[in-house]
């Protein structure tokens, strides 16, 4: 990991945007994924998927939620310490991905704030959405991110 | 999947509770999702752990969410039509998951509502609750869920 561009809650500021590249969803891989971890018939198998309410093969909601895991680490937005997600405050899948389609991330900052209970922590709200090809959303999510705060010598007396 | 136990709106009710049994979470197949969808270092390397703000290896939180819904497919709870996924109220990663955990879900009905603009359709809330072998929860989220429900010959005069 490049140090010199890790950043810390000082240097974020709300309005502040973040774009990956793209990450293409090979169809075998989503069936893979959704073998071990979400093996409803209409993810792993073609006649099921028309049959079901997506009316064709499509990834798990799960898989494209770790895909944008994987595109945000991509972007610039590098917190010292990583990206650490405390939750969400909401999720919503708006489109099916269908194997072949092309993701990527839009993110903006949209709340920067110190911990109220921990000096050297704060907090901020980014709102991460997926786009396929079509330039269409297909997830949106809002994440709490715990941001370490830049702390001067005299104050890391402590453990 | 055993049709007989495939269910419509109609059967859920507030206070339902569903459970799961329990599953272990390998810390080399954690260390290879991270390494597909979250590759920090604090997921991928011993020593990185150990100085993150984890204090030793994690799992993806990504890793633990996909391992809940796998527990999920496997509760009582079996919407007729599949495990829909329109997206999360809420989402909390309590507790890190580490190598060896035994994990397993609990979850209760918090809401059931048929959908104002489709009538084969309805809404359900499910809390999640994803707990480790010491009975502390790890992962908490509140799930809304498309569930079919039940229609009339009368009313199925569509395509």
């Amino acid at each position: 990991m490049d140090q010199l561009s890790e950043r810390y809650l000082e240097d974020f500021v709300v309005g502040q945007t973040f774009g990956s590249g793209r990450l293409r969803i090979d169809g075998e891989r989503a069936v893979a994924f959704a073998a071990e971890f979400d093996p409803q018939p209409f993810h792993l198998d073609e006649a099921a998927a028309r049959r079901s309410i997506f009316g064709g093969m499509t990834a798990s909601g799960w898989h494209t939620a770790a895909v944008t895991m994987r595109l945000l680490i991509e972007t610039e937005f590098k917190p010292a310490g990583g990206i650490i997600g405390a939750g969400f405050d909401e999720c919503r899948w708006i489109r099916p991905v269908r194997p072949g389609d092309e993701l990527r991330v839009e993110c903006e900052l949209i709340e920067v704030r110190p911990s109220k209970s921990r000096p050297k922590q704060g907090m901020v709200k980014l709102r991460i959405t997926t786009i396929n090809q079509n330039d269409d959303p297909v997830l949106v999510q809002v994440a709490n991110l715990v941001v370490p705060r830049q702390v001067t010598i005299a104050e890391t007396t402590g453990p």
